[in-house]
């Protein structure tokens, strides 16, 4: 069987992956910032790594999954660092920035529970980690590539570029940009003048006396800078060197390459070993953004209350979506191929809950055996794990199983013999088809929920009969009856053990 | 009307409930240590503050409810200092102390949900506010009030007790507890020979090498005691004096005292104006603990997983059976009262969905209405406002909602008649009904889930209705028909527009 390899966006290749320490990952990704409500382009990171955390889990590995929450110091817009995302909006919102927090925080659990993404083992906060934030910076001013002035503190990005270079770790290294190209379109805003050189960023800002969000720091009243709580809560319950490092491509620059010039100072290391990044969600082929009005968040989404919605489209669809194309291309979000997932879905979900009821029996005799279809199968089968194992090619798994559809179905319907196949085939098909769709994919029956429902009434009514049974009395189903008569259905004939109804 | 009030712990007596600020209140709770599973004496603080917060809502109040997990800083027991719950059950379960508080703190949540506990505004950690109890800490210290000895730092309770009694804040102002009777009682333990008095509790902790939770600080590596948690996160949330400070009884001392005592020296203030203490659950009379074998987790109470109990409990007849109590007297767990409350809650909710479906016509004459049945009503109906307003009487609301049961049952079933009472009469105990079952109790209709379950499968049965008027071909309800087939249910006719079913 084929090794697990992962692209690393740090060395541009695909490597076999090997973990640290044997049979344990430690895994960061960067979490939500929790100033509003997540929309369609947060579905893609967390679904890709609620994937890398189940497969992961599934070949064995005892994984220590860490997603933060950034409830602070998420600056407006880069080099805007004045005011953060949580203060502006809780004072758009009149909250208190940390009842703004609970409030987000409790919607994006909502709807990781409903992409059924697995919790993660810690979900630590910035917030949480003011101490650990300020050592952090304190260590990197020891160190000579951070300096404080007016009450902030600063990276010295050239000084670290100078300095590091040499050492294999050159700013720049992550996401191949040039320090000395950057220097040059660095656009000039507020407290720039505060820096010495304009690619230099701010571990740790003074607060206005009007800002909402401060800690007493060694450098007085402040709030901490947004790199700097990855690398702290990185390494306090990673370590200083961990297996793997996720997140947005979006976030590869200047967030990830930031990450590891302070850790580089701190630790000695490039934090992680594999840093893994998911390609951006594009709606209708543009990019999303407010100018364009097509930021859906993820409650529209679900209730298809947006107006470039054609219709509501539901958890699983998404996710389905989502893991129809590879995590590392480009997804055009748009009506027509979110209509075909759907069915998509349907079809791989419903073919699967065929395949889940056959019966297989012992092997008979292998005369019966269609031996071209039989090794075809085993083709097909073989080549999910390696797919998977190729950097989690979910869309080439899902190609393959959907292959086998066609093959499910002429089963049941009698078209294909079951004697065509060896049982050891069919028993393979079972299994993969559980492992991927459900263990590994993390999709759930939809139907399910439907289902039950249908049970429950058919429960009821069989109780209905029995009281019909073994009473002359019906006064228990009384409220069903009604019920039932409200929805145009008449109760027609209630003799002892026989009940018949009609609509009318 | 009656005004709201309080019975205050703090100055035992009844008083008169005035916010601070007008319409709005903030209050602050102490929530769990998430070192373990909520047991069912956690379910009863955390109802209970949900009914506070609930009717402070339904009285038109703002109100900023602060409920905290405590992550950290929680001793195994006072006095014995060197350890907290969060560190010991992590080496316990081999799991990173995060790890931990994640884990359990996810199954809080979970419990909460079920309990249809209305979330709290903000809910902080100890963790996350290491700076914010530095600061305190540091304030006390300066002020003389706390002592630092090989890395720890102490409350010096006597010297407080001298200074502030004299300010109307001795300390044992809440509990009562006279510090001399104290200091004979406290039991010799480690760490005590570090303490100036026997009394002083621990502000921080000086952490040895092998103590896997540990922050920077003025006075090195440590860890928060458990009391400065509170009070750092409520001022930081709720100001220096704020209204509602709640918790169980058994929080009153050392807890609260501890938080009274920080809060007075580096706020000159009591934290809060009224301090509200709910009494403990017993089971079978026996106080729970470990040695009895019956502290009885939530998960085994909604399961029926526990030696102690007959049988399952749902999370509203816990509830129910909470509300049926006054939150100051004890309550006794025992199965008898359980069944007792869950056919209790049964009579009580199906009287409220029977009243809630009486077509209310507007009042004919007023020759018809038995003034006395009705004046009665209208009795029971205006106090329950007044008992709640007295101190929370939910036992009396409910006892009064009772009253009312028989006479909506008779109104139903035709023995008293509708025109026997005022229409506004009836309109009032429709409105009382709903406003204390659902809005302030919090109750839900367990049936109600039952409920949806059928008018889903009403929904699909419409459907195949449509399916038989609008098409010949009927294979879209092939799935049902034989779900139901399999229930029982036989599909006798199928033409156009007509569908009638037998059980076979």
């Amino acid at each position: 069987m084929s090794s697990l390899s992962f692209y690393n966006s740090l060395t541009r290749k695909k490597e076999e992956f090997k973990s640290i320490t044997p049979n344990r990952v430690g895994m960061y990704v960067c979490g939500p910032t929790v100033s509003g409500e997540s929309h369609l382009g947060h579905a893609r990171p967390f679904i890709t790594f609620d994937i890398v955390y189940r497969y992961l889990l599934h070949l064995g590995f005892q994984v220590r999954y860490v997603r933060n929450i950034t409830d602070a110091g998420h600056f407006e817009e880069e080099g805007r660092e004045s005011e953060d995302k949580i203060s502006s909006k809780a004072i758009l919102e009149k909250l208190e920035p940390m009842e703004l927090v609970q409030k987000y925080t409790n919607k994006f659990h909502w709807a990781m529970k409903e992409f059924n993404n697995l919790e993660p083992s810690i979900e630590p906060t910035a917030t949480g980690h003011i101490v650990e934030q300020i050592d952090m910076i304190e260590k990197i001013i020891a160190d000579g590539f951070a300096y404080v002035i007016n009450g902030s503190v600063y990276f010295d990005v050239e000084k670290y570029h100078r300095e590091f270079s040499a050492k294999g770790m050159p700013y720049g290294i992550l996401s191949g940009r040039v320090l000395e190209d950057q220097l040059e379109t660095t656009r000039d805003l507020e407290s720039q003048e505060e820096k010495r050189n304009k690619s230099d960023f701010a571990l740790w800002k003074n607060a206005a006396p009007e800002h909402i969000m401060r800690w007493n720091s060694p450098w007085g009243v402040g709030f901490p800078g947004w790199h700097i709580e990855c690398s702290a809560m990185s390494t306090k319950y990673l370590g200083q060197e961990f297996d793997i490092h996720g997140g947005g491509m979006d976030l590869q620059f200047p967030h990830h390459e930031c990450e590891i010039a302070q850790s580089a100072v701190c630790n000695h290391h490039i934090p992680a070993k594999y840093w893994l990044h998911n390609n951006m969600i594009t709606i209708n082929g543009r990019k999303m953004g407010k100018s364009y009005n097509n930021v859906i968040k993820l409650s529209e989404l679900f209730s298809g209350n947006h107006e470039i919605l054609a219709q509501a489209y539901s958890a699983m669809t998404v996710r389905f979506f989502i893991l129809q194309t590879h995590y590392r291309s480009t997804l055009d979000f748009g009506n027509e191929s979110l209509q075909a997932s759907e069915k998509g879905l349907r079809r791989i979900w419903d073919a699967f809950q065929l395949l889940s009821k056959f019966n297989i029996e012992p092997q008979q005799s292998i005369d019966t055996i269609d031996a071209s279809l039989n090794q075809h199968c085993l083709d097909v089968l073989n080549s999910l794990d390696d797919d998977m194992n190729d950097d989690l090619n979910t869309a080439k798994v899902l190609a393959s199983l959907f292959e086998l559809v066609p093959i499910i179905n002429s089963l049941n319907d009698g078209h294909i013999k079951f004697e065509a196949l060896a049982s050891d085939t069919l028993k393979l098909m079972k299994d993969k088809f559980k492992v991927y769709l459900v263990d590994i994919f993390g999709l759930q029956d939809e139907q399910k929920q439907h289902d039950d429902k249908i049970s429950a009434i058919l429960h009821l009514i069989a109780e209905i009969r029995k009281d019909a049974r073994d009473k002359k009395d019906f006064t228990t189903s009384d409220k069903i009856r009604n019920q039932l008569l409200a929805a145009g259905i008449q109760l027609k004939d209630e003799k002892s053990g026989r009940v018949s109804w009609e609509f009318i």
